[in-house]
């Protein structure tokens, strides 16, 4: 048995629950798991259906992008997942897909804005929209340039990945991640959410305006802050 | 067996027909089951998943919001439900969701127009949409204070939770009521269809009109007056 | 066993398609199958859940709407079926839903443009949206009365039912027939679909422009003329 | 057994996934799959539900649009098929449906525009819309005449059917074909969720813009170029 078993299976049953949630159709989206004391990341193989899957085919991959164990080439998207692992320490899983509304909201180059609760529960600002790269970026290594794009973005909008799990990379689609990959999946699910929400309230009131700070604090404390009382 | 068995088994049963009707994803809606005679109800469990709940893992809490019995937190909006319980005698269920239309209504603050005899089986007007809590508020007991916020709109709007079973909460969802759990879920999926329906309206003609008094009457005591002649 | 087993079959099961279709939430739909020869049809009870429904469970209803067999009572349209049956010898069932686009449509109080070969293939014209009744009709016999304004509608516009088996009644929802319950049915599905699109349609292009007259008999005449070609 | 038992069984597998990708309800829809040794194709029998279909019941048809195996009538737009066929040889199977929002596209006459990966994943320019048919052609043969408007539109806009494996036909519904069947019926599906997404793009962002050219050829080469790295 692999000494990557526990992120092979993880990987492998957080993929499974993209279809489960309406979260991409064929192979659209990849989701990988971490372990950073070894330093690698099981992902899904390129192309392969969902319903082939298994912990065995996933692909381990370092965080320079090198192909540890596996028979099967790892998602073209892999680089994106190991940019973002080597500079987030605290990051155990990455989840990308086209998600309908939300990948909309990215080709639409449109920061979300916080419109209700269900949005507070989970970020308190507006969830970032990655302008798209610049030629030279694109014509580099593309998907390692992803993963900075998405680096840069929060860090121009003085963002921490700790906070914000989620963003849209304008013109492609959304990322999110989390401490593990099943929380990846989670933040991708509830961001699909908010992104069809936030168009129909924009739809039903064209003024519609943003949450007032002391309502986004008061959500956003009482699930993440130290006297969170949300949860078990 | 404990004594409140009955309304245990009540609250598991709606609960585990919000995700059945599309009306949640992951935890995001909670339903309770009140015994006025105990002063008491059941409530989901904070944080819990649909397929994880029982009769068992359902909390009893008592009408200021203790928990009366139960190993686990009860839901993070208990005190909503505790609020509208204490005031409103005869509402024996409670539903909250962050349903997708009716949430989108509730983050546009506006009240849903009558436009059609969906609406008019159910209501004999708009539904309403309490306005955003002041700062003071929500520095207070934010979940009690949801409560009272839901009970001065329906004041200032001279309904009574009698007649109006649904309301959008200003910025966050809706909640909804019935003499029964079974009821107030029915009422969930009633209010998330008349929320679609109306935006559609609204997109289909712009200038749509509300629906006359004379319909409105007729289709509203066809199923509720005294001379109803719906159902059996 | 009854001697309208036959109509008590074919209106179960078309009622029974109805969930299936996704065109009805709880009891929000009803369909009738008719005997013009013993002049009765069978319609769902009132009320009832579907997954309670049984062929023994219909109703036995004549033309005027008296209950003939069966113990409960029947649907609160149950006489604008009848009117309906009295005044088209040709229409062997009869289908009445709220679906989500075309329930959207008839509060709109438009009729739907004719804008592609999907609407030709079943109908030549625009789908007519008959205008709210008159007070005095609410405050007569209402579901009788909605019989009439169907038929005054398809008269008005010089519609035969024959050809136009659907319609939408202003501020309610559709109904639609046809000769069996189960084209019925079939219609209201049509309809939904049809409904959708032609929001969508005008969404893309505010200023689409309706079929051209050429291309509608072409699709309606392949599959209804009598030198049709489509079907076996 | 039949010697087209291979096309017949591809043609059978395509058009069962048809109802389960949920692009089409009842028998709006067909795929086909052929033979360019034998200079045949297998088709779906003309109305014939997709719960009755088998290999068997598939129709066998030659280039020119005669039945050379079968005892079913084919798919009304069976010459539709039998002139791309003709015209294209490296066309291997080919799909029509009416799918809710590529035909509400059809039916705006819009081309879709480029606004994402997901698109530039497909294809490296906006999916064309062939202008509705002139009435002389509709007069004539129009299944014919739908292929030669397909044909007629590529060329035009200087695209081969080897790159460009989409079409709307203006007022009627998409066509798509591929290699193989079951490659048709997947572009029947990626172009379903790009229509969907390029409406939502222009509803959250009226200004939205088309992608660059330098992100277009890089994601369209890196799933399809000869230095392609999507797949296993």
């Amino acid at each position: 048995m692999s000494k990557y078993q526990h992120i092979r299976e993880a990987a492998y049953r957080a993929n499974m629950e993209l279809p489960k949630l309406n979260l991409v159709i064929f192979t659209f989206g990849n989701v990988s798991a971490a372990d950073h004391e070894s330093g690698v990341f099981a992902i899904k193989p390129s192309g392969v259906p969902y319903v082939d899957l298994s912990p065995a085919k996933m692909v381990i991959v370092d965080f320079d992008g090198n192909v540890v164990e596996g028979k099967l080439r790892p998602s073209s998207d892999t680089n994106t997942h190991a940019v973002l692992y080597k500079h987030c320490e605290n990051v155990g899983g990455i989840c990308h897909t086209h998600s309908t509304y939300a990948t909309a909201w990215a080709q639409s180059q449109r920061d979300i804005p916080i419109y209700g609760t269900t949005h507070a529960d989970h970020n308190t600002v507006d969830i970032p929209c990655a302008q798209p790269m610049s030629d030279e970026m694109i014509a580099g290594n593309y998907e390692f340039q992803t993963g900075f794009q998405i680096l840069n973005c929060l860090k121009e909008k003085n963002l921490s990945y700790r906070d914000m799990e989620m963003i849209l990379v304008g013109n492609h689609a959304p990322f999110t991640w989390g401490i593990t990959a099943e929380k990846a999946v989670y933040n991708s699910a509830v961001l699909e959410s908010i992104a069809q929400m936030a168009l129909l309230t924009e739809q039903i009131n064209p003024d519609a305006v943003r949450l007032e700070d002391s309502l986004i604090r008061k959500h956003y404390l009482r699930k993440h802050g130290a006297d969170s009382y949300y949860g078990q």
